[in-house]
C-alpha cells in the first residue's frame, strides 16, 4: 500500500563527504551528501547559498572532494554544526596538496579527488558547482589487489529521513552479472 | 600511505535506482547509480547518450526515479544487461501512474519520485536530466511513525570498483548531534 509524501525529495542513502576549498587564505571544511557523478571525469556539488564553502569555490574556482570513513563521524559531524564564518576549521584536519594549491585534501580521509570548478547551476537557493576531477588519491590500505576497496575504505552513509549516519553493510551481488539469471 | 589513481572519479556508494519512462509508447526502465539531489525540489540524472531511455526522457520531458529493496537485485541488474532497443522491459513490472503520464511508477519498488524535465545539461558522453519532483509515493510498510524508514527500505548500494551492490548496514550516528561532543 503506498502513500503520498508530499513531492519530498528521498534520493538517499548517499556518500557523506567532506568539501574543501580556501576561504581568506585557509582551508575550511564542509559536510555535504548531495553531490555525484557527472560522468567520470567530473563531480557535481549542491551547497546551500548560505554556506561559507560557497565564497571560497567561486574565488578560487577549486575545491576537494574528501572522503571519510566511519572513525571520523564526529569530525564530519562537527564541521557541519559550526560555520567556518565563526569557527577556524583548518587546524581540524592535517591537509596536503596535489597542484590546486587551494583545495586541500585531508590527509586523514582515505580518498582525495582535487577538483577544478568548470561550470556553475544556480538554483533559487543552491549553487551546484561542477567541477572536473585533476587528481585522485587513496590510501593504500584501503586497496585490494590495485583496486579501491570500499569494505576497507568504511564509507559514511546519509539519509535525511531519521538524520542519521550510518554503516555501509555487507556485499549483496555482482553488477553486470546477477541479472545474467533472467536472461534467455 | 597515499597512491596517485589518475583522476579517478570514486564517488561512491550510490543508491541504485531504476529511472523510468516511455519509448515509443511503452515504459521502459534503466539502473541508475549517477543521480543527486540538486535541491530539495529537484534531481539529476546522469546517463550515457548512447541509452534508450535519452530519447524518451528528451520525447516525454518527464521520468520517474524508483527505489528498489533488495530483493529485486537480479530484476535491476537485468534491466542493465538488456537494451530496451532491443527487449521489451515493461511487462517486467507492474506501474502504476501519478499526474505525468509518461512516467511509470514501479508498483514492487518501495519509493517512487514522478520528475518533470527542467533542463538538460550535455556534457560530451552523457546526457544530465535535471527534473523537478512533482510527486513521491513510498510504501508504508518501510515507514516508522509517519517517517521513512530506511532500514525498511534496504536500499541497493553500488560501487564501480568491484562492480558490485552492496546492502546499507547498521545506524552508525545521529547527524547534526553525535560532533556536538567537539563543540566547546
Amino acid at each position: 500500500m503506498k502513500t503520498k509524501l508530499n513531492a519530498q525529495n528521498v534520493l538517499y542513502p548517499m556518500p557523506t563527504v567532506l568539501v574543501g576549498t580556501h576561504v581568506d587564505g585557509k582551508p575550511n571544511y564542509a559536510p555535504v551528501a548531495h553531490m555525484v557523478i557527472m560522468d567520470f571525469g567530473s563531480i557535481s556539488v549542491s551547497i546551500n547559498q548560505g554556506h561559507h564553502t560557497n565564497a571560497g569555490i567561486k574565488e578560487n574556482r577549486a575545491f576537494s572532494v574528501n572522503i571519510p570513513s566511519v572513525d571520523l563521524v564526529q569530525e564530519v559531524d562537527y564541521c557541519g554544526l559550526v560555520s567556518g564564518k565563526r569557527v577556524a576549521k583548518d587546524q581540524l584536519f592535517e591537509a596536503f596538496y596535489g597542484t590546486l594549491d587551494t583545495a586541500p585534501l585531508i590527509v586523514a580521509c582515505p580518498i582525495n579527488m582535487a577538483c577544478r570548478l568548470t561550470q556553475t547551476v544556480s538554483l533559487p537557493k543552491h549553487d551546484v558547482f561542477i567541477g572536473e576531477i585533476v587528481e585522485t588519491y587513496c590510501e593504500q590500505a584501503c586497496m585490494t589487489e590495485d583496486e579501491l576497496d570500499w569494505s576497507k575504505v568504511q564509507p559514511i552513509l546519509f539519509t535525511m529521513a531519521g538524520r542519521r549516519y550510518w554503516h555501509l553493510g555487507a556485499p549483496l551481488a555482482e553488477a553486470w552479472h546477477v541479472g545474467k539469471a533472467l536472461q534467455d
